[in-house]
């Protein structure tokens, strides 16, 4: 380890987050982890030993557990010096036979200590879990402590190669899952809150479908999972979906599957995407099942919008909308039936507006600002409809005055929006939806 | 992709592994690797395209597979100039704040289009395994052409991290198997051949185990699997073992399990070990369903013996043995009882400086020459009771003039034989064996 | 059909039960069920056509369900001409070697069409259901109409034989059973109503156990379980088995046993008995798992107690208790802390010999008039020790003025126990209970 | 017991089958027996002692089993004065409100403690098997020794109840199945042996299928097997169908669906039938996988024909064959390829009328004589085609001089020809059979 190191992380065990940790114990630790990361006494028992680390790590609390992960982040990386040696061989080598050795050769310089031993703690029971939620735990420190950065670069491309989409089960979840795995859907769902066991029976009604991927080795943990309608019509309101009392539909007449709710659980998995092969392998199984279903599209809600009102009045003003937004959010304007009859019109020019024009900081700055609207565009999907007071309850007027929108999935120009929305930022639109975003109150 | 590597892409291309590939071939391949790569129209489209050149390489023979490989191995590696700037960022910011982003900006420069686009094959199903059989293609070429190595070594790395030990997954297998696995296992068995669907069930009777590692995505591929006899002593003839007519073994009074077969199945696995695990699994395995069990011991070949005693005829001669190896591996002499016991003596002593004294070139020279013996010493067994006439099959014969070998797993002392075999050489030796290891006949 | 028969079916069709099913209707029943019975078209078309009739069964209301089953019951019997010739044969062979013949031929001249039928309707998708449910109606019209009597015992033995104990699968549920089927234990619960899937997950929590019979063509159905509860002592109050906010037990450290909860399920299957194998082999699985357990018992209500107690006054008033049945159901007595112990007493002395006393007027009437009681005895339990205010739930109290009792599992004296009930009536007791029932208050 | 039953079963133990029982043995069984007939110490003792008892049968030797169920079969059946006593109430109540309740209860006195003892005995592991190896048992000296035959069908009406189709699943059977159950096919199969596991897997191959019928209770034991070929003609040679070296025919393309081979397994089920729903859920499940099968056929042996053929020289003369049958089953002359053409055509005339005219003794006479005629077209098939040489193998050539026949099952015709041949025993024949029937050679 380079001296300059050395003092720098003594500076900060010193102080902040490792404070209560004593320097004693980070010598232990430094210690058995050199130990795991030789394989000393055989990879066997370093694993053994490696699993006991693993238990000692989940007994630590939050400034334990940073301390932890900093000692391998900073003492654990690779060699500069060695890194310099074997680049300097790779560069004289490129174009010669030698330059395929010394590639590899490179490679290996780099490859650092630390993900041999986070590796190692896959030997614990429910060890892929474990680490899925050690990452968790990385990226809560990582706002503050912006060294632990390589360490998490490394586990999020090691946690991307085990949860490669080809290793990842679809799972149909119905009534007659195991109750452990339906409390974990009420647990992790992120959209509409599943308030009761009866709530979540009616999601797995015969007119619905839940599907979740799996990872085999977390057997009774859905990475991520989305609610489908079976219906005859392009879904308008969340609400008439959730209402329990709803009639059944025959799901064999059913011309059109609506993605309602889509929910990532893992945390820990933050930047390795799944979610784009999940709709193309429901849209699959779906039309296996269900051989009259022609439409498959959202309704999603629109999660930026209220906040990026805030930020703009003069859209508000355009879409003739008072700049009150505690008001439009309270929703009372909803029972007097002409002046919902305004107001939804111009929420409607003001939504199509934030999700055609509104955009984000990442990328080129091509990018819709809406998160939801990024993920669907970019996997090719059409903006295809406003809908107001499609999500009443308080939490969808507070986030979006009640809009929601339809992204439409047309398998035949998937493919082509992907590209263009990639190369351009071009956002597929219906012309209703173009229109709204032409139009202006005044 | 720099200039001369394309000249000499196209030298080759020109002769050699890919003569029958046409030119107009190799760039609609190369094309559609690109795609791949760039993941145009989208990471699911892109799969999909994948999906579909590895059906296409899975119908070419072996050149238009070479020459394919060698596409992907030479055109979409990393940039050496790409390379040398992140490098170069890196070692400047080494010591300071920006040193961990460097850090991952240098790994992401090195991190090439190879592996991305491979991983993507994945898709196809029963993806892993073909992954796995591309690799076995790919050390098949790489013999004759080192230019391959990069491919093969992110491939390896790719595959070590699939194949974690923590993914794997310890199975019984038994008669109530399903038959298209127990054909596996008669088609892989690498050490004693099975010979019919009866001699496997007796190899499954219920004084013997079979256990296998399997990954969760080859679910009736066994990676590797050892063959196990429960018995009341150290086994010390294989005949005996294999033996159909031989009355079972009442388990419940076993007390020693003897590991008479081990064998890899999977030729695209090399370099990805598993072996030291699976023994220790299965130890675990067996002393929870056979408390009584207190020794556990290897029945093992010598693969190497006839050759090394081949080219070291002063050792033949140290042990009273003629030269001609031809006649003792006939067997004849075994008719004779008192020839047989005089050429058992020798050929044990001979044995015992082969195990102890012949040196493999791998290492740094302090390695067994024996293949078998650095497996079953590197995981700390210690070399026990040395067989004559252990397997007298024209195989056994032929390799070793009929000698086996007990390798025995003492739990007390595995850790620290590994630790002093890693470190100084030292082979754990029974006194018996030591004391045959210095005789001589004259 | 004997000519009185049709008189009286007749006579019944025009009025009463069958009133409102159309004469025409009966007749097209009859013909389909004469077809079934005649197995006309051969058996595959019969069972074709039978299915079609039980869908048409599951269509009726009561009255036509009632009117379709007195059918059956009274139609489809044997032939009392039939059976008299054969009896006479059978008669006139005994003790010749035509006895066994004849023993054959009087068997079949009582095999009714009625059963052949019934069987038939098994083969709609889960038929056996079906027919459990049947039978469940046969026993509401069997309480107003004898006549269906003769139906209700050939079913009553067809499914005994279904139901055969050999058939049965004992299984542990556990929280992560299917929800569709833990949804059934909430629903069935019998004797300490689960109030949500929260009570449902802790009495499925480490310290618990939950096992149920089922049969193999009734997957999600249990057809009885009982709840376990993990301990260090004899439980005396179910209120704190299934306080919520309890902290668990270690399992492993548990001595006792306590079946705290038993349900049989399915009201078709009255007479068929299996609560007594159910117990046994739950007994045999917990000593399994847990080999420390030495102690198995229940915690049993006392249904009969209050409604005795009302019936009995000169008992009342000899335990020293009040005549007002009502204020001693209400418990606010149980506030008054001398006042309570005076009244537990009194409740201990009282049904201890409401126990061992109160008579049922089954059998010779050596039963006890307690059903519970009965079962437990019956099983070779002893009557170990009265709880008051073992239940102070509102139920509790209204049944038992809270009194609970634990009946004890002691393997070795089981045998002896069921035999002496069984023969005279003896209730095994232990000597505090003895106690008990002799004092008395004045 | 009545009087004159001891006696004779006395004299009969003193001779004969108990031959070498001992009378005190015989006590001993008498007196266990009792005890289970009684369920004395309750019925959970009852059971657990009756499976020591079942195991005691088991470690019997033949001359045991059979004194030891005979002893069940005459000593523990219905008394005939109870008999006598019912009946008469009974037929005093016929058409009274009684006769319902009597009617019970001279069921009641009817009913034996055989079953009940037998029942008790499926308490064993694979207690159901062990009741239909019992029964095989008991067929066996049913031949011999008429007094077992009360015993035999209350058994056979026990197992007629367990074996109700209803229970049974359909099963596909295919090369990824347990092979301890794939090597039961391999034993039981009765018409085209299994030669060996590559025949098997052929027979297992994706242009070939094999359901089985299973007993919940008996997991890896086949009751009936059949094997199909997806083909697309109406295959006419069991030796083509049989060829391990024939192309695999692309199942896709399959219209007709040949069933070559179906085997009964458990002798011990005799009289319990479910042949015929088996051919109907096998063409209901192949109709699902292969929507454009269009033909359902056999390819079915004649088993009695050359028997019968030896016995009516007239009609060997009448088809001009000569009366030497040995050299017709030698089959020399179909090396001939003019003489060839002659015996098949003088064969499939004699065929012709062997399947059409020939009568068994049993029903009303109009039963065919040939057993596997008369259970399809029991079934409803059609008698289609002769094929001569269809079966060129030893036991082919023997059995019928090659001789084999296509069954057509016409899903359309099926339920009139079941009813007219049960009727009238009209056996359906196609035209081109018709003709042969008639043909004379002179």
């Amino acid at each position: 380890m380079a001296e300059g190191l050395v003092q720098r992380l003594k500076s900060i065990v010193g102080a902040g987050a490792t404070a209560s940790v004593k320097p004693k114990q980070l010598d232990q630790w430094r210690r058995q982890l050199a130990e795991c990361a030789e394989a000393k006494g055989g990879e066997v028992s370093a694993r053994t030993r490696a699993a006991a680390l693993a238990q000692t790590y989940l007994e630590l609390d939050d400034v334990g557990r940073h301390a932890f992960l900093r000692l391998i982040s900073l003492e654990f990386g690779p060699d500069p010096a060695r890194v310099a040696t074997a680049h300097a061989a790779y560069q004289a080598a490129v174009g010669s036979e030698r330059q395929w050795d010394a590639e590899a050769a490179l490679r290996a310089a780099l490859r650092s200590a630390r993900i041999r031993i986070l590796t190692q703690f896959n030997a614990i029971p429910q060890g892929v879990k474990f680490l899925v939620d050690l990452r968790a735990d990385l990226l809560r420190y990582l706002d503050e402590d912006a060294e632990l950065s390589p360490l998490d670069r490394e586990l999020e491309s090691r946690l991307a190669a085990w949860f490669d989409v080809g290793f990842l089960e679809l799972q149909r979840i119905t009534w007659a899952s195991p109750a452990v795995l339906l409390e974990k859907l009420i647990k992790y769902e992120a959209v509409h809150e599943i308030r009761s066991w009866t709530d979540l029976k009616n999601r797995l009604d015969s007119d619905r479908r839940l599907y979740a991927f799996f990872h085999p080795r977390m057997p009774m943990e859905p990475l991520i999972f989305v609610e489908v309608a079976l219906t005859d019509h392009l879904a308008d309101s969340v609400q008439a979906l959730l209402d329990e009392h709803a009639p059944v539909f025959d799901a064999r007449r059913a011309d059109t599957a609506i993605f309602y709710s889509i929910s990532n659980t893992q945390t820990g998995l933050r930047g390795v995407s799944f979610g784009n092969f999940l709709l193309k392998r429901v849209i699959d199984d779906l039309q296996r099942d269900f051989p009259k279903l022609r439409h498959f599209a959202t309704l999603s809600p629109l999660p930026g919008f209220s906040s990026w009102a805030r930020k703009n009045p003069q859209e508000l003003a355009a879409a003739g909308l008072e700049p009150d937004l505690a008001q439009l959010a309270a929703g009372e304007w909803a029972k007097d039936r002409a002046l919902a009859r305004k107001t939804n019109e111009s929420l409607s020019q003001l939504a199509a507006r934030y999700l055609t024009q509104a955009k984000s900081g990442r990328g080129d700055g091509r990018l819709p600002l809406d998160p939801v609207a990024r993920f669907h565009l970019g996997n090719g999907a059409r903006l295809e409809r406003i809908n107001p007071l499609g999500d009443a309850s308080p939490n969808g007027m507070k986030q979006s005055f009640g809009v929601m929108v339809n992204y439409l999935y047309d398998l035949d120009e998937l493919e082509e929006n992907v590209e263009s929305f990639a190369r351009e930022g071009t956002i597929a639109t219906s012309a209703a939806v173009r229109r709204l975003a032409r139009q202006k109150q005044n």
